[in-house]
């Protein structure tokens, strides 16, 4: 199957999150994306969550795809063979994706030397190579401290490594437009590009640093949307569900499928407060869900699901990831998005493609990860033409892994 | 400046953060990103957070770098002039970005049949058109009901956008993405992308789905890193770090600079675990907390913070924004993704530049978003060489807005 990056090869040396999300991703539009293992597995390779038999689906998850050569990366022959990948022939390659410190064989000046017009991009902590995760990164940045019922203390994490995912997702982009430039000038380079950053620039993006600079720093407010009217309310058999009135249409939607407009009306008069404004609905919040609540919990999950998807309310049940893989047919084959795959180690499991659709091609199918190592013998014939004995000897040697 | 992706040139018709966050991540390479706003400002326009005046510090801080055209979208002739911007001539031009329903003006097949080649992508909340944000999608995948302390009931949303951020990155790649396979092929498309699914799909990357598939779905950990040794602890003097060991070299550089392995090892032999796997140091947690906790709560931030920072280990102190404003270098012009500009409405303030640093071009500094309709009568007369005469009967019809 052809995708919309057919043709174009990536070679990566990478492991944890967003690394390899940024090389699946090209993967997953059609690239020929290479990664370079360690004989025994990276530092990722057994990252939980994994199966009883210790294969993780955190690797697997991550690394749908691409081709695995397995090279012992402690020998000079290893290494050397590495830097060959990288540099191999090709006008639709040289593109190398790493989130570890490029020095060594990554060392981008070398590289380059080998291969005029490369392109690197190397992934860091913090911008000056220290030392950061999602986690950290995090924490730094403050988010754990406005998470969470108001009036609580200490921190409350997230659990989505957030950071990691939209980095990922930059990692993608950086290439690409890199990739453009030199399709335009022949110019190849080194892409930078730091986590602590990616956490920095978003608060600034969203507005919550020159909140905070104003004297007006973001407080804890719950399951609250700030800024307008948005909150989880319970139904009367039980099922939580979010329900958003962000925007004025959201927002009528919302009081005509729980007929509120005459209460909310009512309100606006009380408070002197134009409620058609999303600041007021949000300044109003805890009045408007003395309103909003009530009407919900009188209701069965299945009546408001019924009113509220006939007037195209901005709504959504809370699952737990146990009825979100039992019962939610958008998280099935019946999304085009996913298939069943055949994972090794894993068995038959479900897997996301890419959520981007284009119509010039269609969606590629996901497709399992490699085995590691799986692919030493063909990508070294490949890129480095080695014939088989040469390949032989270096299995022999040690120096070069297969799987099976 | 020029960025990396001089030359290339995007229509914007969008909203909130997904969409405007990926037309702005291309206008902070360089490209012209020229936005299609209501005359009196869309949807998002007053989003919170704002100043006391109302200038939303939201809307301007995803509208960075851009150029604003404010149109009656309400008259057949602000949907001429919005169409004739979107299919404009110019070989790098005629990509489209929406998350409004590709109706009316903006409907794919009217567009492409007056611009062949046209690039559109089209966010949607759900794959079927129908509603859904960052919030609701959060609720229906699974998060709110594993972020917390271990015990609580209830959900917990999150704060941070965080399927929007990971979106708008998406959006940037499957513009990039479409544009690489035109200049190859010539060929446009419709490319369509729903947030929803943005979300199902990386619960299967993380292996969150498939682990719950196998009677496992995940739980509660409070701030407890999953699946190795990570959290918070509190330093004598009551700073709040989050410490990580993760990688066997993070876990044995803590052990170090905490002096711990003595008691490590006594541990491993008690609980006969080898505490060197991920995987066992996340059994072991509490226990490891015990160790971990009272030697950071015996020393002081400034202790801990010389001690760890001298052997690398990986952690980072918690800030509140208001910390993280008034005392952070990194989040300072010291930090080169950084720069001072004068926004219109809200005065001097801080504004972020793109985190991707490219040695071929260097970075551009962060520009101000621009008033509504700043560049009306500009961008008329660039792609539409519409003469001043015509421009002034147009504004003076209340068809075309200028800010001034």
């Amino acid at each position: 199957m052809s995708g919309i990056l057919s043709g174009m090869r990536v070679v990566e040396a990478a492991a944890f999150v967003a690394a390899p999300l940024g090389g699946m991703t090209l993967a997953q539009m059609g690239a020929d994306v290479i990664r370079i293992d360690a004989l025994g597995g990276g530092l990722d390779y057994r990252r939980w969550p994994a199966t009883e038999d210790n294969t993780s689906l955190f690797w697997c998850g991550l690394n749908k795809s691409k081709r695995s050569v397995a090279l012992d990366l402690s020998s000079p022959q290893g290494r050397e063979i590495a830097m060959a990948l990288v540099c191999a022939p090709g006008e639709d390659a040289g593109l190398f994706l790493t989130n570890f410190p490029p020095r060594g064989w990554l060392d981008h000046d070398k590289l380059r030397a080998r291969r005029a017009g490369l392109i690197q991009l190397t992934l860091m902590g913090d911008r000056h190579g220290g030392s950061a995760v999602d986690y950290t990164v995090n924490a730094r940045v403050g988010v754990p401290y406005f998470t969470g019922e108001p009036g609580t203390e200490g921190a409350v994490n997230h659990v989505l490594p957030a950071w990691d995912l939209v980095t990922g997702q930059m990692v993608a982009v950086g290439l690409l437009a890199a990739e453009r430039h030199r399709r335009l000038t022949g110019e190849g380079q080194h892409v930078k590009l730091a986590l602590q950053d990616v956490g920095l620039a978003v608060m600034n993006h969203l507005g919550f640093l020159e909140e905070a600079r104003r004297g007006q720093p973001r407080q804890r407010h719950g399951n609250e949307l700030f800024g307008a009217f948005g909150r989880d309310f319970v139904t009367a058999d039980g099922v939580r569900v979010m329900v958003v009135g962000l925007t004025l249409k959201q927002w009528r939607t919302l009081c005509e499928a729980l007929d509120l407009q005459a209460g909310v009306d009512q309100l606006a008069a009380r408070l002197g407060l134009d409620l058609d404004q999303e600041g007021n609905r949000f300044r109003a919040r805890k009045e408007l869900a003395a309103l909003v609540g009530p009407r919900i919990a009188a209701r069965s999950y299945a009546d408001i699901e019924q009113a509220f998807n006939r007037l195209g309310v901005c709504w959504d049940r809370y699952q737990d990831i146990a009825q979100l893989v039992a019962d939610d047919p958008e998280c099935s084959p019946a999304n085009p998005m996913f298939s069943t795959i055949e994972q090794p180690g894993v068995g038959t499991m479900l897997a996301a493609g890419l959520p981007l659709d284009f119509s010039a091609r269609g969606r590629i199918p996901a497709a399992p990860a490699p085995r590691l190592g799986e692919h030493t013998e063909q990508v070294l014939h490949e890129l480095l033409g080695m014939p088989q004995a040469e390949f032989g000897r270096l299995h022999d040697a040690g120096v070069v892994g297969q799987a099976r």
